[in-house]
């Protein structure tokens, strides 16, 4: 964290709250010490002779929040895609996984992965690496050099995997605590615990695992009733519970201290979601692989309406694109099909409050991010949206808009956090 | 049209038939006069010493046929994307169209437009420009200067449209004429009547339009039962029938000689579907716009496995863009919600499916085109994938794949009817 003052000249354009937008033509965005200082129109007294990066005729906005993606299948993105989500991990997601076994892999397609992350819209992230702790503290380190802010986990998985790219109990424990160990050489990029869902982890391991959230204070992610099939198998699976939220609650994998997000949560019904709100877990919608993967739609705009933590993940390889402006607009049009088929009695969810899903409502989870307010960490996008054409008689929130749904324009410079990375 | 023949190397994929696929790795694709001489692995003896154009490594694909589209929205497009139709329409869509009456705005939208079009995988496309003739004109003028083919429609309302983008029904009949007077001037782009739709043209203009139907021999594009409130009107607006369809027919504007393309057609009953099948009317099947517009899911895996003609279109700007690669995906996907909501007994659209739909299912509407069989026409795209990281270990068609989900990659060369055009 920089302990500089400086602003950023232009067309600004944030959230603060859920379906709300704050539009601001031609100011001064101030970033002191990482944090936003304010908006101003003209620049404060106290400001004196700082730096003013003129940005003048581009869009500000929020740097976005990716809260689920697999880096490890970007060597997968936009295979199989007639697949429905079983035979798509058997044909697609663990053969490719399987690779970063092998360290000059993991080292080609983290760079590029991370490479790729760093142009996009996402500053923060929620990310999956493998189940190899080797690849996973390289991806962290790719990240960590780029100036990316993300939580990475190692992969845990026990059970239902092919036996070429599964884990024993024993060696999931062992390597998740040399993992952790790895890990504190990292500034920004910290660990997450990372079950990979409970078709995949034995209670032995899951128990192990909640003991080791507890001693280090971890955060956890993992997958939670994403399709028909898997709530079919949760009975054979975690025969004593009534939800797959229950089945991580009993080993203290649900909400807590450290932070929970749970992605996908396309089929929970009232008492899933009522432990997920009471939990204060977050939810990482990810409207783009539950299209792909035929699993179904998530009640989204009902969930942030009733102040749920909600974000948005692109679920990076099952949705094909890293680019968070996809999962916004993919959010807004899945919405409108549940509202015309499965529940009429909720409006779709507004650009507005998919943008707000995939900078605060997904920012929340690393701390006062994804808004401008002031002491918000100054994560911000310089968006250059002139290639596309005929921009001149628009609004500031049609240009904006106009860039999510055409995903055309470049992110121009982008800051963490108040450090400049690109 | 060139008379010479030529042949391009590289790694060819087209398919002929709904559904399956043909792939040729390394092999020579003909052009004589024109037209697809074959696919050969080695070069025919009678090709002697006529040029190879090399492009070993990149896709060679069809064309792809926008079986419809907006051009005169193309201002508009990626705005206003939370409303429903009618005030979509009267929000964006008419207060940009109005525009097109002044030459200097059609010129510099029509400029960008066909640009836009000629770097895109489009070859073909069915058009509506505005109601204005003269800027219909210098549509037809920037399509056919840069080589594309299209069928382009001085769009026909006379009722149901704001007063400053209305016509009168004298009005619209003499500009029609006038316009297929002007429109005579094009070898490559010819028009296409194009009344909006049956909301938008009284019975007293359709029988008119009619008749310069029949005595210019003119293919014919409209909308049909897009969304419900269009089929809740249809009782009032045209009392005497059952379906949409029929509203076309009693007037000579179904099928017939000349050819027909109707979009939506979402809420469309089997009476409806019936009527479309037995007039050999084409269905542009649009599956952006109608996700964005709320409008519904069209059947359209059911009509392509019953034969019907159908085509992709991606509907610009009801759909945010005019890339086709997009419209493929997005018809993959919605039918996959419409198999997961609606109509459990129809499998969801295979990518290969989508594909044949967005170049010979609309593609037979301009002839022999949309594929690579001896004697279609030398409609081919060259396709650079190479921008796409990891490409390595992919099959051809994993490539393909890759390229149209991501819309990443180059077309890097596009001939239509033989002539290198990009």
């Amino acid at each position: 964290m920089t302990n500089s003052i400086f602003a950023l000249l232009g067309d600004i354009i944030h959230t603060p709250k859920a379906g709300e937008v704050e539009i601001h033509y031609g100011s001064y965005l101030v970033c002191r010490a990482g944090r936003v200082a304010g908006i101003y129109p003209r620049l404060p007294e106290w400001f004196e002779n700082e730096e003013v990066i003129d940005c003048t005729g581009k869009l500000i906005i929020p740097g976005m929040v990716d809260m689920h993606l697999h880096a490890a299948q970007y060597g997968a993105r936009g295979f199989g895609m007639d697949l429905e989500q079983n035979e798509w991990l058997h044909n697609f997601a663990y053969p490719e996984e399987y690779c970063f076994e092998f360290p000059e892999y993991a080292e080609k397609m983290y760079t590029s992965f991370a490479d790729e992350l760093l142009h996009s819209t996402t500053t923060r992230a929620c990310i999956y690496g493998s189940v190899h702790t080797d690849a996973t503290v390289t991806l962290m380190k790719k990240l960590e050099q780029r100036g990316l802010r993300a939580y990475v986990g190692k992969v845990n998985m026990d059970r239902n995997a092919p036996e070429y790219y599964s884990e024993t109990l024993d060696g999931s424990v062992e390597e998740t605590l040399r993992w952790l160990e790895l890990s504190n050489e990292f500034k920004k990029v910290k660990p997450i615990l990372t079950p990979k869902c409970i078709f995949n982890v034995s209670d032995a391991l899951m128990e192990q695992l909640g003991k080791i959230r507890d001693s280090h204070y971890l955060p956890v992610q993992s997958c939670l009733s994403e399709t028909k099939g898997e709530l079919e198998q949760r009975g054979e699976l975690c025969p004593d519970c009534n939800t797959g939220a229950e089945a991580y609650s009993r080993f203290g994998m649900l909400g807590g201290a450290g932070g929970c997000v749970m992605a996908h949560c396309v089929h929970s019904d009232e008492n899933e979601l009522e432990a997920l709100s009471r939990a204060g877990a977050y939810i990482a919608h990810c409207p783009a692989s539950n299209l792909n993967l035929s699993a179904g739609i998530a009640p989204a705009a009902r969930c942030l309406r009733d102040n749920m933590h909600i974000g948005l993940g692109t679920d990076l390889a099952a949705g094909e694109s890293l680019n968070l402006c996809t999962a916004i607009t993919a959010a807004v049009k899945v919405s409108k099909m549940h509202a015309l088929t499965v529940d009429t009695e909720t409006k779709p969810l507004s650009l507005v409050e998919a943008l707000y899903m995939a900078t605060k409502g997904g920012g929340e989870f690393f701390g006062q991010v994804g808004s401008f307010e002031p002491g918000y960490d100054f994560d911000a996008l310089v968006i250059d949206d002139s290639p596309i054409a005929g921009n001149g008689r628009c609004t500031l929130l049609q240009r904006l808009e106009r860039f999510i749904y055409l995903s055309d324009g470049k992110v121009e410079a982008k800051f963490i956090k108040g450090d400049k990375v690109l």
